[in-house]
Formats: C-alpha cells, structure tokens, sequence
C-alpha cells in the first residue's frame, strides 16, 4: 500500500457552511483511506492526511462544488 | 422517457459561496436532463426543472457536503 502523506489543496470556502461541507465529504471517506483532515476557512487551505492518491481527494473535493487546486504533498 | 417536472428541495445553504456550489454542481448535470436551476438562499431552496428522478438529483445535491432534503415534485 501506499505510504500516509499530508495532501494540500487550495479551496475556495466562504462561510463555515462551505467548510463544513468539505469537512462532511472528506469525512465521510475515513473508511477509505483519510485518516485525518484539517480545514482553514481563513488560509483557505484543506490538509489531507491519507494514504489514497492527491486526484481522488482532488475529485471529492470538486464533488462539493468549491475550486479546488493541489498544492503539496509532503 | 420521464416527463420534464419542477422539484423542490430545502437545502441548507449559509452564504453566496454555498449556493454557488450547488449551482454548479447541477449545472454539470445540465447535459443530463437538467433543464434549468433556480436557487434561493434566503428562502433555502432548490427548484430543479428535469426529467431526472427526485433520489438522483438528491444525490448530486449531498455531494456538495450540504444538508439537503426533497420537498415536492410539481
């Protein structure tokens, strides 16, 4: 299996509502290889503690509606 | 195929940047069978014109991460 890294994505969120909604989908893949997520609706940042590759929770995050853009992966 | 109706949804949507969100989220479905959007963020609405089941549409609106609710098909 792949190794856990933490994932950066740039998001455009506005209201806590918009990173709620963002926090709800990435949570709900906590079965499936998001072991942790941290959300800054001032930074507009998303981390992303995973194992699963940068395009999946690229594309999940893009389901929600938001820009979204990759950053880094450590 | 289905006749074109209008359904309802409440969603929960807090600023310009949610509604935003699920517009454009339906608005990729527009090559579907949705035909037309109209959202109220005051009024917490989502009026869907399309021939498209209720649960589909359900489905692409809790994608986006909000709290989403089928009120009525015309």
């Amino acid at each position: 299996m792949s190794d856990i890294k933490v994932l950066e994505f740039k998001v455009t969120m506005t209201c806590e509502g918009c990173s709620g909604a963002v926090n709800k989908v990435l949570g709900k893949m906590k079965d499936k290889g998001v072991e942790d997520i941290e959300i800054s609706l001032k930074d507009q940042r998303v981390k992303v503690t995973t194992s699963l590759p940068p395009n999946e929770i690229l594309e999940a995050i893009k389901k929600t509606g938001k820009e979204v853009e990759f950053i880094s992966s450590n």
